[in-house]
């Protein structure tokens, strides 16, 4: 199986680059000494999963309780579940402690933790525990100086659960563009976390895993003293947005969706290629940052970017190609009919979830299948 | 099953108003004389095509070759693939002639006319050929009074291939919202397409199928004199977008997303609910129109809008949900953490696709799952 046989659209993995980002972002967590715990949520697939545990990962992050059966079931244990629990989800979590999964769950509210406790002590289970810390203001958790913290910890001590640790997710450094600022918010995610860390051991309790991460901060961060583990997802494949934070290069990129053109509209400057919003998904994440790829950097089929040549518009099962600034009326003859290109994706892990399936590419150009999975 | 048994995020379709959007649509064609070929892309689900067939629709629309394989399988027959073919796709779709299938292809270009001739010719098998039409300098297509439109017809001719009609697709019909614009558009679409049948027959080829159609267009043409058959897709769950274009009212939406809330930032207004950008997708297909509704309207569990409030924020598995204008700082009260809501969708095309399922509600408030397939 080459390239040139693959039915298009088709998820593309280059092995190499992805072993290399999982080899550069493990390198910095050994150095920094700290665990490594990767977020699966970006590629949903054992075998990117395994060459992540390989490299020196432990354990994983998931951010569904499918994901974690599925990688369960696939022979990962230390599972930690870093979205908010809430009752309708308990026996599913259950259920999985009870096969023998390391789950560990979240929370970030007294109601939530109260809700934890009594389920446990209804079903004779004792969960492990995070409490979600907010660091950056961006999404969810409690503010590390705020006196629910205590609260918290003190509702799962008293319900019998376990306090496994803190962990937070500055999100908001995608927003940033800058080492400087990459730095600061690094920083900022780390001191924010051991402070709530240490408010908690003041207080008496337990506190044993202090948990931080993003790509951008992980890949940025100086010391990460009193941190345990770092999480990140999309440094394993990295994308457009990732190069306008700054923290990879279009080399690094590892994913890729391979299109055939299948028609022009040679006046206006445009291919039509078989990939539209279907296969790279809806994500529009450059459109704000200092450069807009719109929905994808255009490459020949080889991987080479073709610098200026972008899809500009994208239908359900369309794609629109063409030249940033003055069209390109040469287009069709450059890309007839039936040529195949590749696209570096806005968002890896929005693009991914559009595919049953990647089609990995090793140094010798060999294609493999490796199934992903999606759903709830 | 009840909905407050299910396990969010899911995707809901509530039967009663499918029902209500397919009766609608089907008894417009039935008195405008035309042929209907629903457009099965939006559900990619067997259930849902079944009841547009049942209630007259003749024959199916695709976007995929694999839309083509499922639902053969499922005993439909009359099947027309409305992307441009190129030769990777050839023996798929040969494969699926061989089988049974009356499939349907399309080409703009003399370039793909000729390699479908060729493989024809090559493979002893006759395809049924559409030629695309351009009215609305959107997408593909050939323009109405092209000299390519005939030379595309004399290649399909030359080599063997059946000429089937022509078909175009005005979906700039997206991006219009008043009465006026949009009957001014389904004219313009059903005039180029049947200016282009005229072409072919006065210069000597069949030309028996005039087929038109997007959902805005459909549900406002007054005649569609010439035209043979109507395609649309999204009617039959509707969207915001098409509120905002003004076919349909929020009780029209048959599709939303049933979530949970995981959490609050008081403060802010906010609630965390347990769908983000994976749930509804990243579309963001409101932005541009008069009322954007960010990634969704906001409902009760049993589906009454909650005015103001919309998904203002979305992560992968975060949703962030607040009010319009000033923020709520009693949110917390009004929705607590375990509280399931319902989102109405920008999209429904693009938010069904998230889902491996769908759960489908009945007017008697049970529930029945119709699974739904997804990549190529």
């Amino acid at each position: 199986m080459k390239l040139s046989d693959l039915s298009t659209p088709a998820a593309l993995v280059d092995i190499e680059r992805m072993e290399r980002n999982i080899l550069r972002m493990q390198s910095r967590m050994n150095s920094l000494g700290v665990n490594f715990r990767p977020h699966v949520k970006t590629s949903k697939c054992v075998e990117v999963t395994q060459a992540q545990i390989k490299a020196g990962a432990r354990g994983i992050t998931v951010s569904t309780l499918k994901e974690a059966e599925q990688f369960f079931a696939a022979g990962i244990t230390d599972i930690l579940y870093a979205v908010g629990i809430t009752a309708n989800k308990f026996p599913q979590a259950l259920a999985l402690l009870r096969k023998g999964c390391d789950l560990k769950i979240l929370t970030d509210s007294v109601q939530s933790a109260a809700a934890i406790s009594a389920f446990g002590i209804a079903n004779d289970i004792r969960f492990k525990v995070m409490i979600e810390i907010d660091t950056d203001d961006h999404r969810s958790g409690i503010k590390p100086d705020s006196p629910q913290l205590l609260e918290v910890a003190q509702v799962l001590a008293a319900g019998g659960a376990e306090l496994y640790g803190v962990m937070t997710h500055a999100g908001s450094s995608y927003d940033l563009n800058t080492p400087d600022a990459l730095e600061k918010m690094a920083e900022q995610e780390r001191s924010g976390c051991v402070r709530a860390a240490e408010r908690l051991r003041e207080a008496g309790f337990q506190c044993p895993v202090v948990s931080v991460g993003s790509t951008p901060t992980a890949l940025s961060a100086r010391s990460l003293e009193g941190v345990t583990e770092v999480r990140a997802g999309v440094y394993v494949f990295f994308d457009l947005v990732m190069h306008n934070v700054g923290v990879c290069t279009t080399d690094d990129i590892a994913l890729s969706v391979l299109t055939t053109v299948i028609g022009h509209q040679e006046e206006k400057g445009w291919v039509i290629v078989d990939a539209g919003w279907m296969a790279m998904s809806r994500d529009r994440g450059t459109q704000k940052q200092t450069t807009d790829f719109g929905y994808g950097q255009v490459c020949a089929a080889d991987g080479a970017p073709l610098a200026g040549y972008m899809m500009t518009g994208a239908n359900q099962e369309h794609g629109i190609i063409s030249r940033h600034g003055e069209p390109d009326l040469a287009i069709a003859t450059r890309f007839p009919v039936g040529t195949q290109l590749r696209l570096l994706p806005n968002h890896a892990c929005a693009t991914a979830a559009q595919f049953p399936e990647y089609q990995a590419l090793t140094a010798q150009q060999n294609l493999q299948t490796w199934p992903r999975f999606y759903g709830w």
